[in-house]
């Protein structure tokens, strides 16, 4: 099975990047974390993408903040998907939200919200579910899982505030 | 081969989605073109989507402006990976990536740039390139390609422009 | 008489959602309170949307955060007036702002303030006292209640703070 | 039938304002369209507002730029219902929709997106729907013609564009 | 000698609008405080300003949060010089600021940074120096005292941390 | 009668601050008006400000784009009111608002809109009336005329466009 | 002389940075001029930026827009100074600027203005004139042209428009 | 060895450029470090700026809060390069940022990150490295450093977040 890659610009991240981590033990998919900073390792960013394809990586997530370059610099060395997920910070995460989609023609990122770390981990699965029923399955489960969950609240809610 | 869908919530969209079918047609991938509302037609927008995986999808890629629901309405209700381009307009499409990114947990949407038709259909093939390697080599060749038309600029413009 | 939906899109919401039923207790209507996700329970909403009118309720009102397609996708299945309020969050609402209020042309969402939770009950009042004076009636003894405080703390604090 | 009244807060709001009186006229509501500045004709403002549940008015419209002032100032004056259009400008609208929908607790005002003349006029219809089954009929009809006018375009490009 | 008031929309800017009325203390300027709400008591607003001048004051400062219409609702009713103070809150004072400051031709309000009470205060009183000395007095000694606050800080940082 | 000083920072801002011109010759308030750049001709700007209130003058507006730092720079060297216009360009104007109203404690400038520079020579009279009777019985009657002109535009466009 | 470097990340940024050019001509720089995309061709980038110092280039001008990685992809390979140009673009180039400006620690870039280009050179040139005096007065020199052109614009129009 | 200046606008500031101190000591440049206000002591900036090349500075860092003019006022008076922090505030440093970076052509200002003071630090060293090869080394090993630091928390995050 291809494995995922998680990679974080800055240790700081991990509290986030954690939600994918978990999400993605849930799904039973493997993956590797990594810190790797586009501005203080730019090598071993553009090393890890050249060889993500052959070391048996399917799709990279990528997390930063501020400047957030990281998701751009690993698209830009593999055509691999490559996931961006923006870390909040002092502007809320506006800066890493605006530098993590707003890619130039040619080299796409995905970004999911800010600090989205476990939509991350599912757009992951659904990337590797393409081609894979065993997780498609899995997702489906989780979602009919989350559906439930929704409507488990909302019997408990309905009944105990709505007013005839 | 899975076939890409790209769904546009008004025909308005068209001018710019179309530059995800040109995209497509350069990387050879089939597709299908819609023209469904999240607000409009939200049956249609629903029963596509639940079928789109039996229908031989691989990806969703959800073209829309404003107050962009049409991507997260999509993926809603399918596992396959969904797309979402922000289209620009009164609020220069701060309101649609809004919109588009800032998903829920449970159901990411995958967001390029602003009116980024182009990188959407290359994020699709990259999606549909994890297992098929003759997409994975027409982006490589397309990287290519986009690498030696950057050299090829810079060299005449650093020869015309640069003063010793 | 005409009953309100209140319908959020999480159960995180209560804390917001709870001042509407608070709001709506003194207004003395009656009213449903449901969770329901456009994103997570598609089905529930556009269920809940279709049959609201001959489930004889004559206002919806939706809270949902990020981007929140709540109030759009309950507006797209009935003709109801559906009054949004946008929940804030890590982008201080801003994005369910947007979401809620930029609803394309044909299907509206009447959009309140960021937590406006309490103000979404009196617009819902508002719009059913058009045809039921006792409700205009509530409503203009509250304006007269509330003018009454703003006067009595202008007088209070008049008093204590003005320098001749 | 009540009637809707459509104020603007400058002749220079007309161009966007006329969607409104159009789509009410495709509606077959009667409607008084007036020019009332809440800062240039304060006093306009607030006699219009005292006495328009009397004059038969059941909704009010509002449509301002800038520091867009007059949604509030007629609700403060009224319990009707009272929609605020946000006419875009030189920061394209931002300051006139936050102005328009920020409001305080106890004076709501119906914020539809910026320039959404045609919405306005639809959510005032929804709301005198509530207690009128013709224009709630109407509405439906518009809906499915809507519809409709969205599956004929669908066919058109799908046909047009899809590539197998 | 002309007053000054302080009109703020809510009890609940008054921790904010205090230092108003600290710094006119200082200046030695008079003032009257009020509670009006543009938006629950707008009768008491107009008539405020009605008579504002005949009163005795010499300016009007106007402190409101969200949508803040009461510098606006002020001003639109007199020719003294208003000063609006937006009030931060779920959206950092962004909505109060547009609010405020963006003021359509004819009736202008002076607006001052978000929760600048302070500075009202002081520009109000260099509105009321054109034509009295005294107050220009104190307001050059205050400016004064300011910068020698300055010096004095500037002399123990630039010992303490500079480094040869 | 004290003179208004209107300030531009760069003579491309002269379509704009015209508008200020026009209206202090309407309101018969002499003016003079000049080109100081806060970073190109900070001397000018400086020495300006210092003897602008012995040279006759009782208010200065500035108008500034880009990083406007022209109001402060004025506000810094004298206890004159200042009045800053944001100049829009590049930002819709949002950088020359904010670095014109969000001045330090100790040395407000009084905003206008961006743009705003017929409200500008407004606030300027309106100050200047303050202790001057003839200048505020035109600023009323400018007030009546405005009021008129908007009454004269609510009666043609109300019987023109309203429906039964 | 040391050298500066401008690379563009794509030549449709070169109708901006043609200014850069021009502004280093008249100060007598010399200049190299690339296209070098930090998305299409970061081997370039990073190459050019490890031998940028040893090339003879004392400063790095990198000018990109929207996801702006260009400026921040050069300084992680090079401790010459690197000046940021954010180009501007359909977010009026708030994108290309935050993602320009807000670098995370260790790796700065120095961000001018949206479209800046001409302050870029000039910025340049400052940097090598702290060690070349021959810059230094070339700057001067500029400097005391703009003053007395900001003067001579001031004497055209303080005697035209002013009014007594 | 030229100096660096670092000079805050308030002493608020201090635990912020604390933080460009600490950096200078650890890269053993030596620093001068004061409190002038472009507001409170605009003379004292004056002075300092005209006469810091002479008295032996390179850089000159400001920091400064909301309407940041600190930067700019510095750079109007000296061709040696300022580096401008913007301090974050009520507005997350929005205002502090576009104030420090939106400079006029002309007059630049190397702008960092919102509260970016140990960049600015290692900017103002990276200028002073053009011409000194021993800041140049420390910068290198201080780079060499920082890589390591990443490097050793990859190799711990990933050993024990990753799951095959």
């Amino acid at each position: 099975m291809k494995k995922v890659a998680i990679i974080m610009g800055s240790d700081s991240d991990l509290p986030v990047v954690e939600k994918t981590a978990f999400m993605l033990d849930e799904l039973k998919i493997p993956y590797e974390m990594h810190v790797y900073s586009a501005h203080r390792t730019p090598e071993q960013v553009r090393s890890f993408a050249l060889s993500a394809k052959d070391n048996g990586f399917g799709v990279i997530i990528a997390a930063a903040g501020m400047s957030a370059a990281l998701g751009g610099s690993l698209a830009a060395s593999t055509t691999l998907p490559v996931i961006g997920i923006p870390i909040g910070g002092k502007l809320s995460g506006m800066d890493s939200l605006l530098s993590t989609v707003m890619m130039p023609s040619g080299i796409p990122v995905a970004a999911v919200a800010v600090d989205g770390a476990k939509n991350a981990a599912i757009l992951a699965a659904e990337i590797l579910a393409v081609y894979d029923d065993d997780i498609a399955d899995r997702l489906t489960a989780m979602r009919e899982h989350d559906r439930a969950a929704v409507l488990s609240k909302d019997e408990k809610i309905s009944s105990e505030y709505s007013r005839a």
